[in-house]
């Protein structure tokens, strides 16, 4: 089947999410990279500042314009939060496809987006509109959406991990728990204290406690596939790798059955989630720079408490690749497309 | 108040907790190292194999010999599991103060020990007289123990950070949930391939989900502190760094009360426990190679989970300076004599 | 234009340069996996080892079996050194296309191969039919190859970083100075003390001053370029990352020259070098994965001696890349086919 | 012998040499802490900011004060260049020593160090009054010095690896090649996107080849030790640790003599001066938050390079540590009070 090129744009190239996505789509078959946006960057050659494209993406960062975006046929935001919701409506307007990689539309209360978020959300009827794109639970949607919310990484990660055992009916749902560990990488490229590498490398640390903003995106998730409101106590850290999530989730059975086979069933037909053999323990470096979640299930010692792990590539899964597999859904493209990178190891 | 000084013999001083042993009792202002065995490395200058200690330890490794052990006052066993128990009737008859900081002593129930450790016990009924060697716990019974069992990493850190939870008398005890992050010299000085760089570097993983030996060992811990049997989820990880625990623990609480409270009056006198103010996510690295436990306390958007962060540096407190600190309550010294080491920061 | 499939056995797939291998051909278009052998793990399927293969290797390791391997197009060697010795005479009479990775094939001079490989060469005969893989040296020679013996990774870094410089006649030769600097997957997959993560990880260190086996590889490579024997000191360092070499080269300059436009001007149509910007270091990062080296040219302070920065990822075109490299030349493939991916950064 | 409590000042305690300057002057049996002072951090407990030093600072950070510094006995400048010509004059004027830990006092030549730290300096008559802290050269000045300059961190490691060669008189002095490797904590605890833990993890590079503020340093101190000018090539690198530097040092031999026997008479009496035996290569590790420096020194076969390998911890012996030996020879005290901490290992 032959497929015509789409002209992409890509709003805010210089932080990881960016590059990773610069990545992906310069090795798409059917993706022409028509602009690349950054307003402090403008004039900048992208290979400048990140020495990997170097010969394969010889373009350089431009000042954004909307006449220039409303020309492409997909346009991705991978900016920081609030800048999407700036723009999104005009280039839907002009038949634009539109993936948000940031936070503008992913709660589709804005009252809680307001308060996790910290300003007025300035396009609030697109977010009714807006996918939410975890294709496992929405991918029918998708493929018709206009404006795709792409997910975030914690949420990815645990709303995978979480999904065969809530369809299920089996689980107590007041008292989930998910314990995530998170690449450096998920703060993003920002010149910060924390995550530099005297501080970070050889060191663990929770944080976020308190109330973090992925939390009421993972519960919106939840309560969604359960179809009432779960409970759901999410404690993040940071640990000392550059890229990957592991989520270890926990949730108290209240019926029997074999998870494992549970599982396997339910993910049987997906070309990006990998439920491991029985006993297994996923690597996160087993899906880096790959598109996969990989899953292990366990009951320990036969108790009532479930364990599940899961792992993905924060900025693949977890982001950019997402995005490009929701592209392809938009796109009437076979999903994989693009995303078979097998995941660099060690 | 003058100290005699005290003869040490170590028995294994090749593995980490060896190197970070003699590290301690080196600057230790009351001990004279006696004598360093190992059988494989006899005639080795100490100081060969771990560079730190030159100029520090002159001395060479020597063959085991019971003649010169039953000389000493107090004999470490930095060995394998399995050695301590051959020797340390012999030592303890000669009046010697014993500290297994192997797991041989730890278990009081022998079939449970056996079933864990894949080998008959040697001497099931020094296990008896054996104390478990966790001063925030057991302190008077130390100061009068002819041996003391040394507690495993995990098991430190875990059961410092429910011992104020379960006091308090308010947790469900049968779902106890702790997930803990280990560094990797925790896997100890072992030619093994899953901890080569190349492997545990860049990664994160849980392992041993279905069934580790500290288990039982932290199981029993929090069951004598209950005064029941509790039942527990304990999934251990390994994270990409040399030395620290971070132990996250879950407990659905079933009373109300001010934890931040109950935390600091707990460990009000305890010289090695810290409780970090409210709201506080305690760092690994900033008990690196100190003998300190970090602790701090949630109750996540006041629900009805409490959230215990708790960290140590699994080859000091968790370990060698925990040792120490056993060794200077059985031979009557102030408990923090030459543990007072700040930790190595950044 | 239409290619045939070809038929590869790779002997030793279980070390880091095996896995990567694999990566690269179940990537490559014209490839198919026919046998991965390993002694020792015959029947275990290679995915169960390198949890990223899930999915894209079906296949068992299997006995290493001459019939099946004279089957092939192509067969690598990925075997310790001393194996591919023993094989390839058979292979190559067989009319099958050798690559050893390994160093069996690499010195010409028997003598100096036995003393540094220290045991007697199985297959001398062999050694002066073989081509030295090098493709920037010797692409001419490659092409018509039955047997190419793949160069080592700081030979690879080294020689691409003096290759312009020596061939410019402007350079003292008995006076060169190769600082390199590899990653700790350069020590290969074997379960080592000084390669544990707790030993490399946050330490720095140099090692074989004295004598190191790729010291005689490069002087060989070098000699060859400047048609005379030259005198170099190299001294290797140990850092603690996963993949890389960094390749700091120091050469007294005898004459006056543009630097930078001699090494732009040399490498102009090379499709795996990248001269940088003057002015430029290179991150060994910005090859991760890609069989690219970067290299960049200093003449500080307008003195007489020439600082070169070389880097690759020593598996890709330290290893297996430039080993698939070097098939398509053999087989008569465009050069870069299968070796298209972009550096995963960060 | 009694000594008599010293009070001292530590302006600029926010940065690694800060709180490495803390963590020794805490353990140092003979200070006292009278003021820590950082302009931006006033009102914040030290311990706040740095846990490591909670229950053992109890102080806060307080506003640079004239009147508080003078009545210390010794004030220490761990602050960003360009601050202690500032205020030295006033605190020497008023009798208090006075070391700079950053590069005010550093280099004779006005000139030279106006160009390189890019602004006029303040106190140039101080600079001629100032003694380089480096002891294995200075010591006797340093015990008669009202101000120190204390060395960089590269300079001390190149300094102390060259001095014997130097002094012997029979290197090249036009040629050297100091090859320097750093940990990332050598670039401060600043908020900047080259050393964030995603930049710089994993990830090797040289940088400042085309000039660094140390290099002038360096070739002043060599060029005193010679008695002539020397000629110096230095070239740093970023290497994925915390602390340590690894300096490889290259000299061309113009004479005959035993290397390992004069380094090791020449540094017989030096107490943090460590000459590893002959074939050795120093981990810096093997420093790690001690004040050593161990030294190794090879001849590679035969040849007329001379190559040192010398580490020290940049923030220990390349800052904090030496400035507490240099408050020790100022002040009277035993060179090594305070500073015998073991290296912290694995």
């Amino acid at each position: 089947m032959a497929h015509r090129t789409l002209k992409i744009g890509v709003v805010g190239g210089t932080g990881y999410t960016g590059v990773e996505l610069l990545r992906l789509l310069a090795q798409h078959p059917h993706c022409e990279l028509a602009v690349i946006t950054s307003r402090q960057e403008a004039g900048t050659p992208v290979a400048a500042m990140f020495a990997n494209l170097r010969g394969r993406v010889d373009m350089n960062f431009s000042a954004p314009s909307d006449a220039t975006l409303k020309q492409c046929d997909v346009v991705f935001f991978a900016t920081p939060n609030g800048v999407a919701m700036q723009q999104a409506r005009m280039l839907v307007d002009a038949g634009v496809r539109v993936i948000d990689i940031s936070a503008d539309f992913r709660i589709k209360d804005i009252t809680t987006w307001e308060k996790w978020y910290g300003t007025k959300h300035a396009c609030p009827e697109l977010v009714a509109a807006a996918v939410y794109g975890l294709p496992e639970v929405n991918r029918e949607q998708i493929k018709r959406a206009r404006i795709v919310a792409n997910p975030g990484c914690y949420p990815t990660s645990v709303q995978l991990g979480f999904l065969p055992l809530i369809k299920s009916g089996m689980v107590d749902l007041d008292h989930l728990i998910a314990d995530a560990k998170s690449g450096v990488s998920g703060a993003g490229r920002k010149a910060e204290m924390h995550t530099l590498f005297s501080e970070a490398s050889d060191n663990f640390k929770a944080y976020g406690v308190t109330g973090h903003r992925h939390h009421p995106e993972i519960s919106q998730g939840l309560s969604l596939m359960a179809e009432r409101e779960v409970r759901l106590t999410f404690v993040p850290h940071l640990t000392p790798m550059i890229r990957g999530i592991h989520a270890t989730l926990y949730a108290r059975l209240t019926g029997g059955a074999d998870l494992q086979q549970l599982y396997e069933k339910h993910y049987a037909n997906e070309p990006f989630v990998d439920v491991l053999p029985a006993g297994s323990h996923p690597d996160t470096r087993s899906v880096r720079g790959s598109n996969l979640c990989r899953i292990a299930v366990h009951q320990p010692q036969g108790g009532d408490i479930a364990v599940v792990l899961s792992v993905i590539d924060n900025l693949t899964k977890g982001a950019a690749g997402q995005a490009v597999q929701n592209m392809n859904l938009m796109c009437g493209l076979p999903e994989t497309t693009g995303l078979e990178q097998i995941a660099l190891m060690p």
